[in-house]
């Protein structure tokens, strides 16, 4: 996940995108096959300098406007001709919005993969023990017994929910952007719609003509969903906190070499992968609500708004992937206490 | 919308589910029929006194608990052998979450409906656009011109989409609570499927036999599907005020007397619809993330977060049926200057 | 608290500065002192129509503008010369503005009072428990014995530092609030500096020539100092709602009839009042988020950001009184059971 | 700032707090002279490995976990008597929040300078524009004129709170932290005031002997304050873009090389480091809320609740020290069009 919110990644889908675009518009006869070529060659090419791009951010306001200039450097120098084919139609935001979405959409792949990894692995938990009595308990107070696999059925439930928003919002939000400078699409002449369908199949979104530059509830809607997905893993590693207190002493965290000490003393067993999964569950909320505070983004393109998606949305989807890969080695390893829990069931203080 | 959250609304709700409640257990035969008669009948009384639930709200912890109590006191007194029957294996969550959930859905046909109505106001005001040119601006400042009809279907697609996401959480969330005591709904016995689907289909609500008490992916879902509707709704209001901006003047809140003036200063036309819009949205996102927030909710039954969700939710619902009507009358009434559009593409200083 | 934020203690706030603007500027010689008189005779009227006022607020966009015309014409009807020199020079964000921090003022009067008492309440608990012995617990595991004193100095301390800087924010945030339409004092002519003196001076406020129409960092400043004491109230609650689970059973919240029962489940003593307390503390981050995002207001006033701060601020100063109204009770019947921290400490599983 | 929130530099704030422990328990007697002379060898060392530390971190749940062991065993190599005098008394917390303090102490020494600078160029501004007129606005209407240098007392005058606000915080935040294992300072026997009085004056910090591991109010109070620093620049931000629209035209952005054009448009001049200003102030209250919202930490030491502050107290410095240094380039290098502002006087359209 870090590969994939590299500087270098997001430079790569950068290119992506920039190689689709020439090759959709030498297809629809908009620009020469020549330059299409010309264009899609540099855009393999390897040896770019992200520092210098970073640095030109800064002034530029965003990294398309500096990445734009070298890419039709480049293109000029193997082919004068076919420099003024590079980005043609495009603004800067339907190249980095579209290459967030290339990024987000490869890190939905593997959220959806450990979620499923994680289903499975609950699921197998909830056979085991089907029959296992737990204490059932309201308001942190003990009150009628169920079993462990009631708590796994609801563990469960909430996942099971959230993998099938993942799949809706991975239709439905994963979409290109490509818009033009006003985002009508009109810098892109009689062919709009069919450059589009081609860009976002070589690039394996989805499809609209409706440019979303200043239209983000797309956007907010794949956070909130990762959110929601947070806010139900913070729930399953609580609860496992509060059924590892020493008074309580119904499941452990696996144990590993070095793992779960403290440094004033080391005997003792702390839940270690629990407490990183409700650490970010406590970032998460924070972070969708400014997403959600962004959308109000003015007329065509926003002067701040849309700059302050970019960290956030990064941010809470590598947190997501964190919590999922926390959430795994959580469930794989965890000693479940079966005496234990038959034990809080009778003896009452 | 203000009767719909009133304390005796939510008391409607809440003698509906008891009601409800008894009429399919009696229907699968585990209390008598006359019972369920006399509870039901003890339901559609209209002498509740709100004034003392409240209160007692405070003691107990929740309102289900002196709801209860006085629901079985009225059944003791017409039929003393009917009373063990009222709320029989219910939980207070399972009343107070179900009588949420009737609020909601009752708000949402209207949300749903108003949001229809300014979706027929923009697509109205959008045909007769069609071919109206306005600059369009990027970070605010005049880049090239599109048209006024290009504006609106900016403002239309995220609205399709939120009409689309409301109808999906009206389906997916609006559903029964009925877990019993610690949620697993052994307490209702081996007729639990049964009950569950007709209290469901009595109240109009979706059914489940998984109870969600501490699973609260749903309720988040359902706000932040409010909170992306009202981020929508305060781009539109500020794309407004901008474009009423003095030296902007493109389009003017509708005239009433009263309205948009000044105490200082009488004559001047001050944006106000879209003022309390904006307002409005300046409020969701923090509403959403408190209801993020709220998802780690302990074991079988939170003690907290829970009860945090009770005016959040509500609060959330209410500013978005305002933010719907403030939209339809700014829409309703909004007057478009065409020429000042016109003006504007071709001086500039 | 409900009286001090009732709409009727608004419009007297309102009332209290126009009688105290005209009172400052009779005395300077601005307007004649029998205009003056009329002026707040009118303001000590006690027959206004808040309904009317409230529903001229939507059309008007602030509940200034009708309630100046109803003063006007109230003043005109006893004194028609009288009449231009209501509300001079004076803008409805002025006396909104004012009014609002009248409300503060007193409101944290009493949530200054109550958390002296909270602070005396565990002080009194804390000389009991000098050397009753509890465990420590880290990561919610036991780790090492020490007194419940010293878990009571720990809720102490936060409460301390939140006392000192209720009282420096009481010092450095009331403060009047009188710019006239464009905010810089000039249409109270040459003797501004007085009358802004004698204004703060009759409403007990702070004087500033400097307002504070689009600077709103002194109100984010005491929200904030309001959502840290709620933090603290959170944690302390939440601390006793661990302390009490059954399996640990330290301390409980004390019996009262109708208390901490559970609808299925009268036998049970749940935390009741901590809880409340928690949920408290789950919804005031929020609140104090959504007053940050508000800062940014426009130019020399705001179209919404504004107008989202009145409900927020009041609901934060509403919940927080609750709050510490909650916290009283706890602490004042807190049933503290040192046989159990005795026995807790001696008999791990 | 990158610099100081390096993991080289956390590192090195960890040894500095190690080695001010040592000495000052060698200063009291209670461990010999040459142990703390050899633990303050080795943590002046430079060769250490802080990809291992990372790695082991999150098995241990902590940094200081695998720091602690790494610097006994530098320690025992050269010293094996040494070995058990290294980090005596502390605990994990006590080395992480300490080194966070320390971190926190140098970033607010440059943000409090830069801050300074931003009120010297803001100051000479206002004197050259003493008597600028500009037309002041309201609700974003034209309303009466004012002088750019009322614009600039407003903007000033947040400012100057803010500076007081963070010399406070400053004063009262910036505190060791010297609790061990269960936070009441017993490990560090008789001399505990002492030890923490000599570590704090080692490290330049404030002193205080009730420690504050789940009392986490100091450090929300700097990042409130921090929340509302940002706030206020981003209404200067805010402003500026404004008043840079093409159809307002009163001030500029200074022109750079490669700055503020627009992909498809070079000739534009956007404004570029006001959105970048507008950008960070969109993001800060997201990060206040969830360090307000992680106040709640359990007991003598939280899971999961102290660990999310880490990531989002340093983004929010980072922030803070990123959002002075674009103001001061805007402020520097900022045009202002006093004809422009003169001829919006007049000619209202």
């Amino acid at each position: 996940m870090e590969a994939l919110f590299s500087d270098d990644a997001e430079l790569r889908f950068m290119l992506a995108f920039e190689s689709a675009l020439a090759a959709a518009q030498a297809s629809v006869g908009d620009i020469p096959a020549s330059a299409a070529e010309t264009i899609q060659g540099c855009c393999a090419e390897t040896d770019w300098d992200i520092t210098w791009l970073k640095t030109q951010t800064l002034l530029a306001g965003n990294p398309a406007i500096p990445f734009v200039d070298q890419l039709r450097q480049r293109v000029r120098q193997k082919d004068p001709e076919a420099a003024p084919f590079v980005h043609r139609g495009a603004t800067s935001q339907d190249v980095i919005d579209t290459a967030l979405v290339c990024q987000l959409s490869q890190a939905l792949t593997t959220i959806r993969a450990d979620l499923d990894e994680l289903i499975n692995l609950l699921t197998s938990l909830k056979q085991v023990h089907q029959h296992t009595p737990i204490m059932g308990r309201t308001l942190l107070q003990q009150a009628l017994p169920i079993t462990f696999s009631d708590k796994l059925t609801g563990w469960l439930s909430g996942l099971f929910r959230s993998a099938e928003r993942l799949d809706r919002v991975s239709q439905e939000c994963l979409v290109v952007q490509l818009g033009g400078p006003v985002g009508n699409g009109q810098s892109f002449g009689e062919h709009y719609t069919s450059i589009c369908e081609q860009v976002a199949a070589t690039l394996g979104l989805g499809f609209t003509t409706t440019s979303w530059h200043t239209q983000r509830d797309r956007l907010t809607d794949l956070a909130s969903t990762l959110g929601i997905l947070n806010g139900s893993l913070g729930k399953l590693a609580n609860d496992i906190i509060l059924l590892m207190q020493t008074e309580v002493g119904e499941v452990r965290e696996g144990a590993a070499k070095g793992k779960g000490g403290s440094s004033s003393m080391p005997h003792k067993r702390n839940p270690v992968t629990s407490t990183f999964m409700v650490a970010i569950a406590h970032r998460t909320p924070g972070l969708v609500a400014s997403l959600l505070s962004a959308m109000n983004q003015p007329h065509e393109r926003a002067a701040g708004a849309w700059h302050s998606e970019w960290s956030v949305i990064r941010e809470l989807v590598k947190l997501t992937a964190a919590n999922l890969h926390h959430s795994n080695d959580l469930i794989r390893t965890l000693e479940v206490d079966t005496d234990r829990m038959q034990q809080n069931l009778t003896t009452q203080p």
